[in-house]
Formats: C-alpha cells, sequence, structure tokens
C-alpha cells in the first residue's frame, strides 16, 4: 500500500468500516470475549443502553480485523492515514494511554545505565518509564510563568548549555504544552537538542490538537521533535486510553518501540478504543482548518472565544488567565481556558467544586485557577451555561467565613541551578549510588549542601519534586528548604516534618 | 466499609451506579476526554449507536468516580465485593488485561537477577515479565496430553525435584487452564509449593468462571494459589482488557503489587472497562451455581451439553476431544468444545475459516482442532446454529484435493530433561552469560550437547520454544532438533535452516 495517500482518503476510517462489516454479519460468536457480542448485558436495563451497545463491536482478533501488534490490514491502514494526518514516518496506535507511549518512548532509547536529560516537572510515567529501563536523568528546571505562578519547559538556552556538560546524554525529553496549555519555543529547542545530535522526545499529552488548524499552536512533530506521545483521548475524540506514539525521524528506532509495546500492552487489545482513534484521526483531520476559516474546530474555537470575550465585557471578579507579553512561555492553547477569582476569595479548589455544583464539571484546579477545557464539540450554548453559572456563584454571599489568603508564597522559583549529575533508577525507585554505603543520616539542613540526598522532597503546590534521593543537595535547594520552613508550607516526601533536618547518603561525601 | 458483606451486597454493582448517577446529572464537560460525554460520536451514523452510547460513561476522576490508583470510593468498594466473591484478600482491578496482571505479578516477586520456576509454556507476557524485571526462569517441561498433543503443566513430582534443586527460585509460575480449558492438579501443586515456602503464582486467563459452579472445575484460588491473574473478558462478561488480579496469601506483597500496577497501567484508566468488570463479578457471583441446578452458568452449559450429545449421537465424521481416563490433565472445561475431523481430511485450520465461513466464528485452532467457547449467555440456538454448520461442511465434496495427512509428528514429547540452570532476560531479550565472551559460533547440533545456545529455537507446531539463548543443549534437545531435521518440521528462530547446526555462545564451555 501507498504511503501518500489521496486527500480523499483522509475521509476514510478503515478500521471502523472493519467493525461495521463484521457486525453486519451478525455472527454466532464461539470465542472470547465472554459477553458473547454484548448479549451479556443486553438483559440488564442498568447497562443494556451502552456496554450492550458498544459490546457488538468489542471483538478480538477475527478475520477482517487484523492485529495491533502486526498489522497488516484495518489497523495498518488506519496508522498509515494516522501517520500522513499527523505529519510522522510511522505512527502507532496506543491502547495504554500516553503512560505506555512514555514508557516506550523512552524505554527505546534508554538501557540499563543510561541516561536523558529531562524536565523536572514531567508527568510521572516519564519517572517510571526511568525505573523500568534501570535508566537515569539529569533533571532539567522548567521555567516559570510570573503571572501565573505556573511551570513550563526549561529553556533552550539551558537545554543547550547541558547538552553540552552531559554529551552521554541518550535524549532530550520534554513535556510540551502544560497541562494549562502553554508551550515552549520548541522549533528553538528541537534545533539545539539536533545541533548536538541528540533525540528530542515529547510529550505532547495534551496537545494531540496541536497543529490541526491555524488558530492552534504547532504541534511537537511540525517542529522537528523525533518521537512524541499523543493522549488523542484529551483533546480530540477518542476513548479514554486511545494514544498514539508517533516516530517523527530515524534518530528513534521504530522496532525496539514496536518490541516494547508488544509487552507493554495487552495482547488483547480493545477495539472500540482502536476505533474511536481512526474516528478522531477523520474527525480532526479532514476538511483541516484552513486560513480561510473553516475547519472541524471553528465550532468549539469560537465558543471558547465567545466565553472569554464575554467574561472580558462583564469585567467582574472572575478572570481568565492570559499571556502576558513576557510569559515564560510562547504560546497558550486557546482551548483551555484557566478562570480565577480576582478577589482572591475563592480558590481554585473551592471554584472548581462549586461549579460542579452549577452542573459545569472542570478539569482540575490548583491553588488559584479552575482549568476548563473547550473541545471541538464545545458549543456556545455551553459557553453560556458557564458563564451562567459563574454569574451565580458571583451573586452568592461569600463574605462571612469565605475570605481566604492564597498560599502563593509556597510557588517559587525553585530551581535556579541545573543538576549536576544523572539520578539513577530502578524497578524500587531510585538507584542508591553504587561507591555509597550504610543507611541514610539525618543532616541539618544547612550543612547538608554538597551533599546527596537520600529522599525525595516535593513541595505542594507545585507537586514538582525539588529533590529526588541521589540528587546533590545545592545551596539553592537548601535555601528554598529553608524558606518553606519559615513560611509553613506543605512539603511532601521529607522525613523531619519541621524541615530542619534531611536525609542523605553516608559515604566518602561526608 | 467491612471486608464481610451481606450476600445480599453480591448484587450491588458499586461502579455502574455512580456512573448511571453521574450521567443522570447531565453536567456540561469541561474536562477530557475530547468527545464531550459522547458528543463528537453522535452526529456520526456510523458511529453513534455505539461509542455515542458508551461516551457518556466514558468519565475520568470526577467527583464520585474515584481514583483506580487509589481507590478509596465506588471503585474500592466494586475490588472488595469482587474479593468476597472470588474468595481473594485483596483484588486489583486491571484495564491493561491479563498482560498487565502478568507483569506486575512477576515483577512483584523478582528484582534484577532474581529467578522463579516456570512452565515452558507460558504465555508471552510472562517472558515479558521477566525481560522488565531483569530476571531469571528454569523453565520447567508441560505434561503432554497424548489423545490431543496439548500440553498442559508441569507434574507436581517434576515440580518437587526442581524446587529441591533451586532452593533460591522466588515463586512457582504455571498457567492453568491452558487454552482449551484443560486443567493439572493445581491442589497438588499448592502444597508442594507451599511445602518449599515458596508463593504458587498462577496465569488463570482462561479461568475466570473457575469454581462459580459445581460443575465448573476450582479456581486456582480454591487450589491455594497465592496470586492470581484471569481474564475476565475472556469467559466472564467483562470488555476486552478487563481483568483482575487477585492476592490469596501474605507471600506475595500486595503493596509492591499496587505500586507496578500504578506504573504500568494508564493514568486515564477506562470507566466502561472497569465498569464492566463490576458487572462481570455481579453477573457471574450472585446467586452463584449451587448443586440443586440453578446459577448464571446453567444456561451456556447446558447449550454446551447440548452441543456434545447431539455431535455424539449423530456419530459422524466431527469429534469433540474428550478426557481419556490416563489423561494429561484432571479436568476439562465444559464450556471449551476442541471439534475435530476424525477422517482427518480437514485440518484444525479449514475447519475454522470453513465455519467462519458459515456465520460461525470460533476461537482459534491447531493443526487438527477448531476451538469453540461457550458463555454465560450461549444458547440452545447456538448449539444448533452450530451443528446445523457442521453438517453443511461435512455434506460438502471434500474428496477431491483436501485428503491431506495432519502433521502429527511435529507434536513430540520435547523434553524429557528439565532446564539445569535459570536463563536471565533483560529488557532486549535474553542476557548474555557474564562469564562467556566474543561471538555466538556455529557447531553441529550432534557436537552442541552441553553448551549454551545463542539462539531461541520454536518448532511450530506447538510455538514453545525448545531452547531460550542461554539455556544448556541437552542431549535430549539435540535429538529432539535430528528428529525434526529428519521429519522436515517447521522450527523457527535458529539460524541454520537445514537444522544441521546451532549458535551457541563461545567461551570457556568450549
Amino acid at each position: 500500500m501507498s504511503r501518500t495517500h489521496h486527500p480523499a482518503d483522509s475521509a476514510r476510517m478503515p478500521l471502523v468500516e472493519a467493525l461495521l462489516q463484521y457486525e453486519r454479519r451478525k455472527p454466532a460468536s464461539f470465542h472470547v470475549p465472554g459477553h458473547k457480542r454484548g448479549a451479556a448485558y443486553r438483559n440488564d436495563p442498568q447497562v443494556a443502553s451502552w456496554l450492550g451497545a458498544v459490546g457488538l463491536y468489542d471483538a478480538t482478533e477475527l478475520p477482517g480485523l487484523d492485529d495491533l501488534h502486526d498489522p497488516q490490514g484495518a489497523i495498518a491502514e488506519a496508522e498509515r492515514l494516522a501517520a500522513d494526518a499527523f505529519g510522522s514516518k510511522r505512527t502507532f496506535f496506543l491502547v495504554g494511554g500516553s503512560t505506555v507511549g512514555n514508557l516506550a518512548m523512552i524505554g527505546a532509547v534508554c538501557r540499563s545505565g543510561d541516561y536523558v536529560l529531562m524536565q523536572r516537572n514531567a508527568h510521572k510515567s516519564a519517572i517510571h518509564a526511568l525505573m523500568l529501563s534501570q535508566a537515569g536523568a539529569v533533571f532539567l528546571p522548567p521555567e516559570q510563568d510570573r503571572e501565573s505562578g505556573l511551570y513550563t519547559s526549561p529553556s533552550p538556552e539551558l537545554i543547550d548549555v547541558q547538552l553540552s556538560k552531559f554529551p552521554g546524554t541518550k535524549a532530550v525529553f520534554i513535556t510540551n504544552p502544560n497541562y494549562f496549555g502553554m508551550s515552549a519555543d520548541l522549533r528553538k529547542i528541537a534545533e539545539v537538542v539536533h545541533k548536538h545530535g541528540k533525540p528530542l522526545l515529547v510529550d505532547e499529552a495534551h496537545g494531540a490538537h496541536f497543529g490541526l488548524d491555524p488558530l492552534l499552536p504547532e504541534s511537537a512533530l511540525q517542529c522537528g521533535a523525533d518521537a512524541v506521545v499523543q493522549s488523542t483521548h484529551k483533546m480530540l475524540p477518542a476513548m479514554t486510553m486511545g494514544a498514539m506514539l508517533h516516530v517523527g525521524s530515524d534518530r528513534v528506532d521504530e522496532r525496539i518501540l514496536k518490541r516494547l509495546l508488544g509487552m507493554l500492552q495487552s495482547s488483547s487489545p480493545s477495539y472500540p478504543i482502536m476505533a474511536s482513534l481512526d474516528y478522531a484521526r477523520a474527525a480532526a483531520a479532514q476538511n483541516r482548518g484552513n486560513e480561510q476559516g473553516a475547519g472541524p474546530f471553528r465550532e468549539g474555537l469560537d465558543a471558547a472565544h465567545y466565553f472569554r470575550e464575554r467574561l472580558r465585557c462583564r469585567a467582574g471578579r472572575f478572570r481568565i488567565l492570559e499571556r502576558a507579553p513576557d510569559a515564560g512561555y510562547t504560546s497558550l492553547d486557546p482551548l483551555k481556558i484557566a478562570v480565577y477569582d480576582a478577589e482572591a476569595r475563592l480558590t481554585g479548589y473551592q471554584l472548581l467544586t462549586m461549579l460542579h455544583e452549577q452542573g459545569c464539571d472542570a478539569e482540575m484546579a490548583d491553588e488559584r485557577h479552575a482549568l476548563l477545557i473547550f473541545g471541538m464539540n464545545s458549543t456556545r450554548s455551553d459557553a453560556e451555561h458557564l458563564l451562567d453559572a459563574l454569574q451565580r456563584i458571583g451573586s452568592m454571599n461569600l463574605s462571612e467565613k469565605q475570605e481566604i489568603r492564597l498560599k502563593m508564597t509556597n510557588i517559587l522559583p525553585l530551581w535556579s541551578a541545573a543538576s549536576t549529575q544523572p539520578v539513577f533508577f530502578d524497578a524500587d525507585g531510585v538507584r542508591k549510588p553504587a561507591h555509597l554505603e550504610g543507611d541514610p543520616v539525618a543532616v541539618e539542613i544547612e550543612r547538608a549542601v554538597g551533599l546527596l540526598s537520600a529522599e525525595m522532597v516535593v513541595p505542594y503546590p507545585p507537586g514538582i519534586p525539588l529533590l529526588f534521593p541521589g540528587e546533590r543537595i545545592s545551596s539553592e535547594t537548601a535555601s528554598a528548604l529553608a524558606r518553606y520552613r519559615s513560611d509553613g508550607a506543605a512539603v511532601q516526601g521529607i522525613s523531619d516534618k519541621s524541615l530542619r533536618s534531611i536525609l542523605v547518603w553516608a559515604g566518602n561525601d561526608i
């Protein structure tokens, strides 16, 4: 089959079609799954309408339905159409979410004892990948946006410096955009990484829709990333756990990726989830958005724009996080809207709860913001619903006992200094450096500068590890801990809750 | 919440109820997934009826919907009801199939450099678990059933001998039942394993229904297994990828299991799959089958029995594999029916294809048998459908050019000798023994006895590795290879397709 498809092909959904054809036969099932084409669900009024309906298509590797782990037919064709739509060399459908994508992507470049450069605020699956691969990371401090206190990616300059310092690194791992839709200058990062001859791996879990409309930021593949993981279920209409792993170049070996995915993913993958990936690609990429204003995202973008404008005009206490000219990021996803109470009487958490009570389910909250996500199928009526809810929340009497001070003190620029050596992991967590002996000992924080931490230290917010066990404690880290102590900040992981001492590994460093 | 539930509780489906309650609110979605409660699917006539229907329940970790990775509410309660129903100490819901269950179960007992005793015909996910854990296995030859040529489990006697020889093993890993529903004497195996103070891990992927009716074989938990993985989607009505990991005793650390599952499974698990696990437990375990003949499996068991009796009475060329008194197994799952052509004019593969053409989809085939799986929801009308299909296939004129000889020569008792040392794996495959240097060299098979193989040797059928790289070549193995050579059998993996030589690792053994 040719790699170059006719434009008309982009409307096709080969895997959806294969499942429809299978269902049309109405075969008698003498195979797994045990629900027998949904029959088990259709007698029960509680699940008939949904499990009974999808059960007809919850098939297995029957003739015509191909095999995810060795695709030759409908799945291979659906993956090729996705590769064309997203601009990859090869695309793998994932049924285990971006989690399995990150495990495979990092595993593909790291053998035991290897290390990568990784931003410190990576998703936990990236750390788990290091653990499973028995690999390490030099953690890079991200930039912080002053306006919101949110963290983005490390700067291209820092990446350049660290690549020079650590020429043995196997790759650079970046998360972009962040949960709030903030994107770094990924083109510049890709240039820097490629200048050093390394592959750029991007966790684009929150950006599966990027690059599909001129009003949306560029995608990681467009910026030159060598391998990219996307949660197709997050911002495109796939079922939950549906994701894709795109290979952008020969810098990442797709045969190793295939082998690892074959190890990590179910040998009985879900056909509805795979079909929803095929559907999501067709829905988002056919008649792709153009400068003339057409495209599948226009209704959702219009709804988000409408909401933003109306809230702005209202000039009430609820505001929207907007990108400042000196922001610590280069673009903001227009479909992600972080709302906050400019009078600081409601935390983000409280706002999320009150929105829920008003029938509007938000995505998440931090101390200050409630994050609302619009999608391809969001409408002006959704926006109205949200505006009404905020109106009602705003009009409630909140003066008594609701006055709160946001604990913004925890939001600090934590990492003025970058790591000086990789931290290595194994399946149990962080691997104890081989040259150190004996048990961890407690040392006053002020006297711990220069020593290797034996514990994980995670201030909340933002919940990003300040120290991994095995990391050297810099004077900046020690100062930050002293500041947390005087601020009474919440710090998890550290055994001395008074923040006076920290466990370090004894050995020739002390 | 109490661990002991009132019998009436077993009808409850806490997670299904939580999702129904969520849906009743009809909230506006400003969160992931991007299909916005299925709205994206409901405009497209091709997917509206199934993805659109289930999309309403394809939720995320919203208030009231709990969190699989740290369950406190509806998921915790659903898991507790499953633990009660299946008789475990603790049950974990899995959304990544038995695959992820095997990875976690083996990973929980093996650190890098540890090894287990494992039957040679284990599912590939068990080998992948060794690779990810950088662990090893002493492979145990399974018993072979003479009548069918099929392999079951190693004998309790052999397990006893090998446990004495390898007291350092971390566990014994058994697959029971096999794909065809044949079960070993698991009680005796559990006794032997516990006598040596080791945990028994059972891949019960094909036996999630065991123990739920007096007409079904006992379950691994009933036999005393310490940890058990079940594919709830295979023989019980869960959606594909829905599975459970049961902890039977303190011999396996459930905290480590929880941590590994948190690493290997998606951080956005599928709610429909989790809800289907809750449903499957309630459907199969409430009003559990009793001696008086009631129970949820009775209709399916009756359909299978009816089919078996009718085919027997007909006494035509299609026969059913039945358990002989001297069979290499102790019980056969009555819901698994292996049909074969007693005149040997059709292979199992051809039979499967012809059944498909007659509208009956079988589960799988080998050279001789086509395997048909009945379930809780199979009916006499399904049985009639199948009988008619076989009648039509039998009446077709197959005399010309259809005469074939089954290649039964490949089905040999391959492993008269058990392994003499563990084979160690890493993420790339088999780990080269540290004391060996240099590249693999080809040696005549007759002269290779006593040396370590550097390649994998897999005769088809049965597709079970005769040699893993790193295994010592016994005189029995060498004889088997010589026999394959004279029979012209299909052997994969070996580089010399003429089967005259084999690659061995050079080193102090040569």
